[in-house]
């Protein structure tokens, strides 16, 4: 069996920088890491992990808790995040919170009594008094995805820049012509990505010297029936959007399904962009255009952060900001002209009501 | 504040009724169950769920282990199975396997070291003696879902009638026309789930007095990439298929890809139905054809049989069958004639290649 000292003499480097490679280190230079990969591949060296967490006391365990697994967004990131720990000798305990801020404070307790070195969160809610004492009470360390909690000074965070992808998708709108854009968003103020997605859609409206219609702006629950609700709302108005910005993924169904109900064809009769990329908007015909983050490389930089606290001597948390970008599709292709607005065509017309 | 003895003198019942009726048990008659619901409505009676944890030794937490979470049916099932045992005052603590078989195991053993009442398994294998070994050593009330385990005789489990499903797929497809039948399964033998429906398609072919033609059986890894490249396959066979069964539901995104690569249209140049009835198949244009299940019901059902051996004396485990339907949609609707198979309109065919 090679030992950690037989790879590092392979390599030509300290044994405990072999540590620090095997470790996801963050400050590894390409050549140390290509050097270490060699050697360890070559030996065909396996870490004891277990007998490494039974030396630092430590479980090799994370806690992730996500405001609903039923988003499909945050299904693949906590499955990119388990990718990434698990490549790291760590494994991963999941609690849901369901939507439901409570939980999100059960789920710190559930998961801090239970043996695990770091919780990486995705709260339902940021803001709430009982999970920033429960959060704090916790000593290990943590990493929020997506969520700033400034009364939690020793937390890291990975962010995306929700505020520019909006902001990207409703200039998009603009310059093809669209002056009257629906916009339906999360729960306003519950998390970093629902007031940085909201401001971005105002500074957009800003930027072009477009009046902020609050008929315009629906703030709806994370569900197809919330999605379709609303979405009615806003054709119902005397003057409908020509564009609408679904936020939510699981809303975006009932967007759709509010949609066919009135006959008006998305991408022909309306223009439609959503702020998450997900399989119904890139399977959907015609293709919805969307914002899309790099889902494994949040859940990366996660990791990263993670175990740069948990595996060496970074003692300072770190905030990183990752970009997004607009993937634009045939759902907004099409040119609108200052009148016009999501109505069926003529022919359809009967089927309203 | 109000006692369960309270409780139990307004319904008119002995406290140990009281007990049985908030602890979920199963046979509760329902004019009980009001009686105790009234009392408790009218008292505003609160059970003190930490104090019974205490005093019973238990975390009223359950771990619950799942093959892939990206599976937008897992995700659904894990979400109803927390909202069952939340009502009866259990948290859950939720391990994904990612769909690797070792993992599995890694998960049993992560949570039984960590103080669950109960696990629910939807392992990614079912045959692995490591996981039969880890799952007898723990000692604790465990309910497969969609599982068997032959070796684990104290596991209860509820699984979905998956081979009738398939089978009423199939049948449906035979009677629109249908003589050549591609099938992309899940991995063969791996589980209960796909060695039912993969039952049932051979079944309905017998049924039928259908041949069995080894090139249109396809068993793929649940992964878009892999439905793709196994549709392309169907697709390239010197007679391909009229009618495609798509089962895994990360493929169907894969299949769909691939058929719009090739110009075939679903439901006019192909008919397509699917295992599961996801999103992704009641959104499509047309919508797809699915067998449903009641994800509900199978959690509640799941949730019952655990609950039945935390906190009653049920010492028997049972096994619970739950019955699935056919839901027809257009992309199954159209009669095709034997000599059809699933080619582009001529116009498109220059686009084949």
């Amino acid at each position: 069996m090679a030992t950690i000292k037989d790879v590092a003499r392979l390599a030509g480097v300290a044994p405990s920088s072999v540590t620090r490679v095997l470790r996801g280190h963050r400050y590894v230079s390409d050549d140390l890491a290509r050097r270490v990969a060699a050697a360890v591949e070559e030996l065909g060296y396996r870490p004891d992990l277990v007998a490494a967490g039974l030396r630092g006391g430590r479980s090799h365990t994370v806690g992730v808790i996500v405001s609903d697994i039923i988003n499909p967004v945050i299904a693949q990131l906590v499955d990119a995040l388990e990718t990434a720990l698990h490549a790291q000798g760590y494994g991963t305990l999941l609690a849901n919170s369901h939507g439901d801020p409570a939980r999100d404070v059960e789920n710190v307790e559930r998961l801090g009594q239970r043996r695990v070195d770091g919780l990486v969160v995705m709260s339902v809610d940021e803001r709430s008094p009982e999970l920033v004492a429960a959060l704090s009470a916790w000593s290990g360390p943590i990493v929020l995805a997506d969520r700033q909690i400034p009364g939690l000074v020793r937390a890291n965070a990975v962010l995306s820049d929700h505020r520019r992808g909006a902001r990207a998708l409703v200039s998009h709108l603009v310059d093809q012509g669209h002056r009257r854009i629906g916009y339906l968003g999360g729960p306003t103020g519950s998390t970093y990505v629902w007031r940085e997605r909201t401001s971005g859609f105002i500074e957009a409206l800003e930027d072009h010297g477009l009046p902020r219609d609050p008929a315009l702006v629906k703030s709806a629950r994370a569900t197809p029936d919330a999605g379709r609700r609303s979405t009615l709302e806003l054709l119902d108005l005397p003057e409908p959007p020509s564009a609408v910005v679904a936020g939510p993924n699981p809303l975006l169904s009932g967007t759709l399904q509010a949609l066919h109900e009135r006959g008006i064809e998305v991408g022909r009769d309306v223009a439609l962009g959503c702020l998450d990329d997900v399989a119904v908007a890139v399977l959907h015909e015609p293709p919805i255009t969307a914002v899309n983050r790099d889902i494994t490389k949040v859940a990366q930089v996660a990791a990263e952060l993670l175990l740069a606290q948990l595996t060496s001597a970074e003692r300072h948390p770190r905030t990183v900001v990752l970009p997004v970008e607009l993937r634009s599709r045939a759902s907004t292709s099409r040119a609108f002209g200052n009148a016009e607005a999501a109505r069926p065509p003529a022919r359809a017309s009967a089927e309203r009501r």
